[in-house]
This record gives structure tokens, C-alpha cells and sequence, in this order.
């Protein structure tokens, strides 16, 4: 496919996962690296997102655990509304995050659980 | 609940997971420290795994992916043998490592999917 | 031990740990999901600071160590007031984090030992 | 640009920084997943080695850094292989590895050091 | 050399690299540590950036790369003034951390371009 | 005190920690790179190892769970062997690992015990 097609698929994968405001702060990255926003959405998003084998519930899984796994908490807070945003509940948030524990250790799944009880009470 | 409860769960989910060759290979950690034993059966498995709100295989696209982003190739192959015995795909498996590499940068993802490439001949 | 007694060890080991008021902004857990509170009091520190074979101090030497190696910045500031409350002196705290910048690098020891000056000057 | 594009400019750095014998290793992960292999060439190699604004030799100082900081051994010999191959000297790989040492700590700065030992004892 | 050396040189250094409002705020760890703050100047600056195979801004392409995959934000900052002030331009930082996205995975890096946007905005 | 002392103090300090043979494998390192070797004798033993305010014991502990926490495994077994040499007990290094689980996840308290009863066995 061409590469416009892949901001597109990105694009489109956005709109499902992110509100416009969250959309419009991401945007943002345009001014100051435009050649990395379109990596982003191409790659980042259009690129595995919009792939078909998995769905997009099962993807926010994959996501969340290598955020948390990672310690990026800075974009947890995103990716826990998207999760909510395409459907999984928030019994389902809390379960990953509990399952990450034995495997990232409590420092990170506490902090993570601390991020969702903020987004869970924004909701 | 009990704790030899908790011990039961645990052993009782890594029947669904593992083989039992690779059951007897765990357990070697029996001799060299039976608390730490008991702990990973009881907590690692009985805890987590036995929880009823997440799928098996949800849970083992968790642990795939915590085991990835942190570098744990040393017990990746065994969660891909489990993934596998538990029904995810070898499809869902690769898009599961694809996924990662957007979150987890390439060496990660390069070096799990060899892993997985010699599961999946192994099968 | 029955589950009762592991969570009742947790809170005991907690109590010699933590201020009163910290453990009230802990318990906030319970809120967000009581079986992942349950599962700190009782594995995160009944399965394992009531443990005899080391000393609470020895533990607290591992558990700083833990935190700064993998840059749990947001937790360290409570185990830093702890391994005070517990015996270690300032000295030998700065000595841990001048310790592990061999280990680490100075990245993460010089944001713990600012995070050090903190607690210090609070006290 | 178009997709085949990508490509092209991934393969033809590719030939500048890696032997033939180390490119057929790589392309076996084509028949693992042929789709993963496309994304490590046009977007591991392609969209970000083709860039222009840096040298090849400044983007591998950054790879070579970024392999050792994440504790990536399993890629770090092809990269110092390819970091000779493009013109970079056996001392300024050690000065990268030195200079590391303050950043990483020193467990990763000797594993590291072992194996530039090792492809320089093969060159 | 003797060890005033390592200290007068690491002092040197850290002039041509951080303005004297940033040294001053570094100059604050004397107090929690005279010992650690001994230990960066001599060789956390001197031991490393005073060696003479790579020039200054090789050292800090190192540097911001090392920083970024590990996730250590909170040094970031200074070093991308530092490596604006010994004469790396915005765009060669941006390509840093755009080739840095394949190799630590766009949550670092995506960190990263936004902590460089408002270092130069504010310069 | 002079650069040499620093040498001295760490040979001094590995002679306590490393039996000969261990010795004579890390000195391979001066033929990389003697700069190095310099550094990590007079830095990574010298200036740490030999301060006084902890002891070899609690060092090694902090040293261990380093390691432990950055999943350097390469190194964990000289250090182990170095532990036990310094008088710290099988239980006790069964302890730290134990005490570990709950902070760094078990995949990597998993691998450490691996090694932990290797190294008992072949002592």
C-alpha cells in the first residue's frame, strides 16, 4: 500500500482509540518533528493497529502491559482511557494490571493501579 | 481461602499451561529453595493465573508481552509453548510480537520472534 | 499459615515500616480494587518482610536497591522514610546510593540521592 | 513515498552495514513472518537509516548505545560488526563502551566490552 | 594523574557543557553527599568526558541516547541544552531520538521529542 | 588520595571478593581495553567496595540485587560466589532473591534462583 494510506489507517485507528482532545495534544508533535508524527501515525499506529488478527481490545491488552512493564507512565493515562473508550471494562483494567504484578513486580503495578483509580474517577 | 488452597490453584492452572516435562523442570526449584517454590505456584500461578475475570489466553497475552518488553527470553519459550497449548495461534502469537515492537523497539521484538520461530518448528 | 494470618503479618510488618499517615494514603488502594490490596498486604509485605532469615534493615537495603535500579522513583520517597523509621542511618543510606551507581549509572543514583536530600531535610 | 520504496532504501542500507553471510541470517525471519520482515527493513532500516541529517557512523554510535543501555546482547555483535564496516575504529567503539559505563553502570558497559573484545579478536 | 586532576578536569568539563545556573543546582548534591558529588564531577564528567577519542558531540549523542532508553527523563533536559550549547543543532537532536524510536520503541521516544519541544521553545 | 591508591584499593578489595581464577578471567579486559580495565578496578571496586560505612556483606547484597533487578545474569554468578566467600549464608542469598520476587517480578527472582542453586551445587 501506499505510504498516504498508512497515515490514514493510523488516523482512522485514533479516531477510535483517543477522544479529540487527546488527539489534539498529540498533535502537537507535528511542530516540532513533522517527519515523527507522520511515524507515528504510519507506523506507530496504521502499521499495528490497523492489522486484523488481533482485535483492538486485545491489542489495548499488549499495550497496557508493555507500558506498565516499561514504567511509561506518562502515557498510561491515554491508553487506560482508549481501553476504556473501545470497551474493556474496568474490572477487565484492574485484572491486567493485577496479572502484571507477579511479572513486573509491585512498584510498577501499584503505580499503574494508582493512574487507573484517576482515570477510573474522571469517568 | 486456605493457603494449601491457593497451592491446589496454582498447581492446578500450570497443569493447563505446561507439560508435564516442563512441570518437572519447574520444580527443580523445589531443592533449591522449597519456600520460593511454594510461593510461585501459590502467588506466580495460584493468584493470578486462577482468577476468573480474564481469559487464559488473555492472561498469556499478558505475560508474552511483560516477558518481552522486560527481556525475559530465558522464560519466554515456555509461555510460548503454553500460549500455544492453551489455544492462541501461531498467527496471533506473531501479531502479538509485532504489536510489542512498536512499545518495546525492535531488538526485543527481533529476538522474541526468533524464539517463537523455533517453537513453532519444535511443534 | 491460613490467608487471615499472612494479611494480619502484612499489616503488623507494615505498621513498623510506615507512618500512620502513610499507610492511610496506601489503604487508598483498597478503594480502587481490594483484591489487589489484599495481595499487597499479604504477599507484597506479609509473604516477604516477615520473613526471619534477614534483618528488616537488610530487607530495606534490598528493596531501595530494587526501586533505584529500575527507576521506581515514586515509591522510593516512603522506603527512604521507612529505612529510617526502621534504624538505618542517613549515612548508610547515601552509602547504598553511592553503592549502586556502579551498577546503575549516575542517572539513577543522582535522582535517588535528590530524592534522599528530600526525606532528609524533612526529618 | 511508496511502500516498495521504503524497502529499497531498507535493503540498500542494509548492504552498507552488514555482510552478506549476517543479511541471510537476518531474511530467516522472512518465513517466520513475512509481514514483520517487510516492518524490520522498511521501517528498522528504511525509514530511519536512509535519513539524511546524521552520518551512518552517528547512527550507529546511537544503535550501539541503545543495545547496550537495554541490555540487547543478542544484537550488539552485528551492530559492532556494522559499526567497523562503516568506518568506525576499534577505539572509538571502546570510548563509546567507556563512556556508557557512567550511564548504564558498569555490568552492562563489561558484558559489552567482552563482546567488542570478541568481533575485534575475529576481524 | 592524581585525583585534584580528575576533579579539576571534570570541572572543566561540566563549564562546557551546563550553564552556570545548572551547575549551580548540581553544585546542591555537595550538601546531601560531598563523597557522591565528588564522585560525578571526577568521574562522572572527568574519567569520561575529558577522554580524547570522541569529540564533545559524540559523547553527548551518547549521553541523550543512553538517558532515553533507560527513561531517565529527569536528566534529559540539561543534556539537551548541553548538547544545543556545544553545537549540536535541534535538528540533529530530533534525528537522535527519531532513530532512537526503533531501537527503544516510540513511548521513550515520543517522551522525549516532547521534553526537546519545550527545550526549544525556551531557547 | 593519588590515582594509584584507587588502583591498589580495588585490586585489595577483589582479592577479598574474587578467587584467583575469577581474577585472572576479568584481567582478559585489559587486553580490550586498558582504560577500562583502570576504570572498572578503580571505580567499580576501589571507589566503592573499599568505603567504609557499609559492610562487604551489605554491599554485596546491594550488588546482588542489582544485578538481580537489571536482569545482568552474566555477572550474577562471580557475585554469588563473591557473597559466599565474604560469609554471607545459602539461606541468606535464598532470602534476598525471595525478598526480590515481590519488587522486580518473578521471571527474573526465577532466573536468579536458577543460577543461586548452580552455584551452590558446584560448591
Amino acid at each position: 500500500m501506499e505510504n498516504s494510506k498508512r497515515y490514514e489507517a493510523g488516523m482512522d485507528v485514533m479516531k477510535k482509540l483517543f477522544s479529540e482532545e487527546v488527539r489534539g495534544g498529540m498533535a502537537g508533535m507535528k511542530e516540532i518533528s513533522p517527519d515523527f508524527w507522520e511515524m507515528i501515525v504510519s507506523f506507530g499506529f496504521g502499521d499495528t493497529y490497523s492489522r486484523e488478527a488481533l482485535s483492538l481490545s486485545q491489542k489495548e491488552i499488549i499495550t497496557l502491559t508493555a507500558l506498565i512493564t516499561q514504567g511509561a507512565f506518562d502515557q498510561l493515562k491515554v491508553h487506560l482511557e482508549a481501553a476504556l473508550k473501545i470497551g474493556l471494562t474496568k474490572e477487565e483494567i484492574t485484572e491486567i494490571i493485577i496479572h502484571c504484578s507477579a511479572y513486573t513486580g509491585f512498584p510498577k503495578a501499584v503505580q499503574a493501579m494508582g493512574i487507573a483509580g484517576e482515570v477510573f474517577n474522571g469517568t
